[in-house]
């Protein structure tokens, strides 16, 4: 034997520090009983659990954790907690309820089922926040094994389902509406374990009982049918008769605990809450400060009207066609989000629209005037039949728009990422004849190099700098990817330097497939405070607008609720914020991700930061994002929850009135 | 910006290559409707997805996957191919049918519940395997996240749920009985896509509709009850107006489809069957080899007699106490298995016990005779108090069990690991003790390294082998750790040397801790090869005998159905090969994990070897684990399950009659 081997084979130091487990007491971490399963006393006993008469808190495991957690099927439980919360008035705050078996009470192959009902909150001078307007609860579903989709619980029977070893999360949001007045709003939500309702299975009728009863009721009803009767005799006989066979109805077994109950077994009762319930305390302390309305930072969110054409199986121009948008546009303005339209086409050609009616449609002002929407998009209709008919429409469309209000929040968006110099000579081309439309029109392009084939500059990333000068006057909002600065935030004043605000050029940026770990970006598996980062690097970097390219790109389907899968050769989740209802449910309703959940935060947390800068300066709001340690740059901002509330916290008491 | 940054913060080559994502037909891989979803047709259409007319290739994907393999809820569909399997006579062979949804055709949170049934397996000349006697699904469940407990699936009620994105598997195992004729029989699985019965909630009868039932039935039973009429048209009246209630009642909507069906609705007909379900088409070559009832490889494995009291509430030594026992013993035989009771002493001193009743029980004989018993552990009383009381019973059982037949098949395990000199002087002083009942009684002593304190051999690998020269007489079987081998096999060598066959001492094995990943254990996590490669190991090394420590140590709990954890400093896995039936469903069944499936496949496997061998010669079996490159050393053994049916199938050609 080697000498080298004698560490690896046997004996010495090495081993009896990896030596095997043993059961007893001398086994230390390995030792039997090590950890105490917590359960209060022995009342549980060896038989079915009968959770009506067993505290919930001795079922399962409940506590809280922030929206930013993302709280996996192996999430060891924490200590239960008062839940604080902090919300401006037309904010949403969420956090979410983690619970986890102790043991299991369903004898229905899941650990078991629990009920969440929540209280109104309610302050102390009587206003409320009331469940199920302002108050939702949603079931965190993994995707890919992500938590991810929130799938919305039924407020009629608001239960979810445990499984045993596995940790559920359900998604509690709170929506301040913009009346509300400020004040300390406390309620309770109540966890109990319930049975499910295939343990009570044996409690309704199965249809071969009902089959029976039909049997039943049709041989009495033979009996008792009026006919001409030759007798009383007779008479009595089949009274007698369906007596006997009602008599034999009622002792069905399913119809046994009728008797007994006063019909209202279903309803849970507050006493049995009060007694046999987990009781999460929650305290949400809401502001004198309003969030805008309309976001003060733009931000446009592709949806892809093709991928809805295909899985709603939805013909261009139909009347389900419009429906389905319109319900996509109107459920995507809750986030603070921008939606436009798009589809692609050849050499990264776009079609981008936020209305699907013309600009002479009711619909149209409807939409271009909703104060939620802070920029949309207005097709250049040419991009997919260049007729004379497309352009005539496209100059009505800017006539009528250009005299509007809400035409300062007018884009084009004509191309995406172009990448050499016949892609910029078309931006220019579109560019000429839009602005003798109307001088004023602004171009969105997206990019994040220079044209390949130009002379622009000696190095890659000056090109990429210099693209204003050949874009100018053909694009106002340049929009550039994230990925370009990777951690070299510094880079930012080298494309600000380029731009001429005086133009009304602006600065916008966005992210897809790059940037990658650890910077922030949307990307499934990422962490909740990277994901919510994306708008607090938009915020200290000092872009003024925000683009993603799609929302819902999952790959093609053809059926509502085929299952999602994402595009290949993209990072999951990349392009998809939302479910198609229909996976999950019945219900039509889009399924958001914890993702479009965080995005919606951190558009919150800008207006925040620039509420705080509004009163302090944009060097103290910078000051506050690095001292509470929430964004510090790319690769610095915290992994935890902790300091997003700290920021939060900092800005209520230095700016509530 | 420096050079050395060009790179990450810009353009070039390396920027094209990672180019942002694009929708339209220029983005390669990443384009829409790249992956096609493969539906049949258009049939589904946009709206709720009607089962019952769709052929269930449309709604999930289903194909087949070995027993070795881990089948993920992220496992990608593969194409669905015939099973071919191969068995000898009381054999168990199993493989997995994967499941994974298309779309979802519920409506209740899941995407869609399917029925497994399976046929009855027949061969040509009318022999028959029957379902649920000699067929067994059972449904993988997730531990860890890891597929590892398999929870039997209720065969009156063949179903299970598919989740949105996941991917379920199903455990099927036939079992060939001992006198099965050999022969080609073949069957077919049907997996059809069916309501779920939260689905057809509104086909029973909720609670509401019982009672309002049950008060028609009270109030009819009220008219039609006999008592003195006062006049035939008062009867008339009463026959009148129990009909019209009766009429009522059968109008009842939840009773409509009873009168419109023939009462067999819940039954699946076969032609349904064959219009929508997929097949998995199956077939089993029975072979004229009848696997030894008794294991020809003793493989010795611990049951906790301590998790069994705490966990099931039973106080030692009470009836329920010896319930339990014996069904854990009864239970573990079907997997080739030698159960021994222990519970651990002070100092790694342990009470090993294959039977708790004594040997002048009747039940004593009887476990002890049961030919599928390979070995058996005696238990040393005195180990735990050492009265004259225990001394005088202890000389009383082995008075008794020496003269039996099955005395060969007698072992005392006493000690656990001896790491010192007093330790292995508390065993000689036993194995004296012992020896003056009946000198020829076996010893068992698991050890990893020689003791401390001695001076046994300059090196702790060479004091390790020298291990024998100690305890001689005192111990007949060397139970080492695989761990202490590595991937040495070749250091096998100088531990057999070492040991007197004439004198009937044997080299057996273990596994617990250690050896870790890449060498074969039972860990959780492990590969499906792995797991069976512990008893590969152990056939190719030599070893005549295998222990394993602990089949139910889970961290203590007293109730149950409490969740299992495994205890803290132990890999997760070790010590746990099944599970309690409580945490899954009502049942009192315990629930095997895959890893206790394929030891005993490995068992199995041993036996094929061993056949091989006797015709062939030990050389041809070795020569036959390298060349179908199944197992190669701790190290090199097949990933996959190819050749593990190569080795099998090489075995049934080149030995059948």
């Amino acid at each position: 034997m080697e000498p080298g081997d004698s560490n690896s084979a046997a004996g010495g130091k090495t081993q009896s520090a990896s030596a095997p487990p043993v059961e007893g007491v001398a086994g230390g971490g390995t030792s039997y009983g090590w950890v105490d399963g917590g359960l209060r006393g022995t009342s549980l006993g060896a038989g079915v659990i009968d959770h009506t008469k067993v505290h919930s808190e001795d079922l399962l495991h409940v506590w809280s954790m922030p929206s930013t957690a993302n709280v996996s099927q192996q999430e060891a439980p924490r200590p239960l907690e008062k839940v604080n919360l902090l919300a401006a008035r037309n904010e949403r705050e969420s956090f979410q309820i983690a619970l986890r078996p102790k043991v299991s009470w369903s004898t229905s192959g899941i650990a078991g089922s629990v009920q969440i009902q929540c209280t109104d909150l309610c302050s102390s001078s009587g206003d409320r926040l009331v469940v199920d307007q302002s108050i939702t609860l949603r079931r965190v579903v993994p995707i890919l094994g992500v938590p991810d989709a929130l799938v919305p619980i039924d407020p009629l029977s608001p239960q979810i389902s445990l499984y045993p070893g596995e940790t559920a999360a359900v998604w509690v949001s709170l929506n301040v509406p913009c009346g509300q007045p400020p004040g300390l709003y406390e309620g309770e939500i109540f966890i109990t374990a319930v049975k499910t309702e295939l343990d009570s299975r044996t409690e309704s009728l199965p249809k071969s009982e009902r089959y029976r009863l039909y049997r039943e009721l049709r041989s009495c009803l033979d009996i008792t049918e009026p006919r001409d009767y030759s007798s009383p005799e007779e008479m009595v006989q089949r009274l007698t008769s369906a007596s006997t066979t009602l008599r034999r109805m009622l002792d069905n077994p399913a119809l046994q605990d009728c008797q007994e109950s006063n019909g209202f077994g279903d309803m849970m009762d507050e006493d049995v809450m009060n007694n046999v319930s987990v009781r999460l305390k929650l305290s949400l302390t809401v502001w004198d400060f309003t969030l805008p309305v309309t976001p003060s930072l733009p931000a446009v969110f592709g949806i892809s009207e093709t991928v809805i054409e295909d899985r709603f199986c939805l013909e261009h121009g139909t009347e389900g066609w419009y429906d389905a948008l319109d319900h996509h546009f109107r459920w995507l303005l809750q986030f603070r989000i921008s939606p436009f339209f798009c589809r692609w086409g050849d050499s990264m050609r776009i079609l981008a629209y936020t209305c699907p009616w013309p600009a002479d449609h009711p619909k149209a002002n409807e939409y271009y005037s909703d104060p939620r929407l802070a920029a949309y998009a207005v097709p250049y209709a040419p991009i997919l039949s260049c007729t004379d008919a497309a352009k005539n429409s496209l100059r009505r469309e800017v006539e009528i728009l250009k005299s509007k209000p809400h035409w300062s929040k007018a884009y084009f968006y004509l191309w995406d990422e172009p990448l050499n110099v016949e892609q910029y000579d078309m931006i220019c081309n579109i560019s000429n004849e839009l602005r003798s439309y109307s001088p004023d029109v602004r171009i969105l392009t997206t990019y994040y190099c220079g044209p390949s084939g130009s002379e622009l500059a000696p190095s890659t990333f000056e090109a990429f700098v210099k693209v204003p000068n050949v874009l100018r006057p053909h694009t106002q909002i340049f929009c550039t990817s994230e990925w370009v600065l990777g951690t070299r935030e510094d880079l930012v004043k080298d494309i600000v330097a380029e731009l001429r605000p005086d133009l009304g050029e602006e600065w916008w940026t966005y992210v897809c497939m790059g940037p990658s770990d650890p910077q922030p970006n949307w990307h499934l598996g990422m962490r909740g405070t990277q994901h919510r980062a994306v708008m607090w690097r938009v915020w200290k970097e000092g872009g003024t607008g925000f683009l993603y390219w799609g929302t819902n790109c999952y790959e093609k389907a053809m059926i509502p609720s085929a299952e999602i899968c994402f595009r290949r050769g993209l990072p999951p989740g990349d392009g998809v914020l939302f479910y198609p209802g229909e996976v999950f449910s019945s219900s039509h309703e889009p399924v958001a991700s914890t993702r479009l959940e965080r995005i919606l935060s951190g558009m919150q947390d800008i207006e925040y930061l620039k509420l705080y800068s509004s009163r302090y300066g944009r060097e103290e709001g910078l000051a506050l994002l690095e001292k509470t340690g929430m964004y510090l740059g790319p690769d610095r901002y915290t992994l935890d929850h902790g300091p997003v509330d700290v920021m939060r916290g900092e800005v209520y008491r230095s700016c509530r009135s």
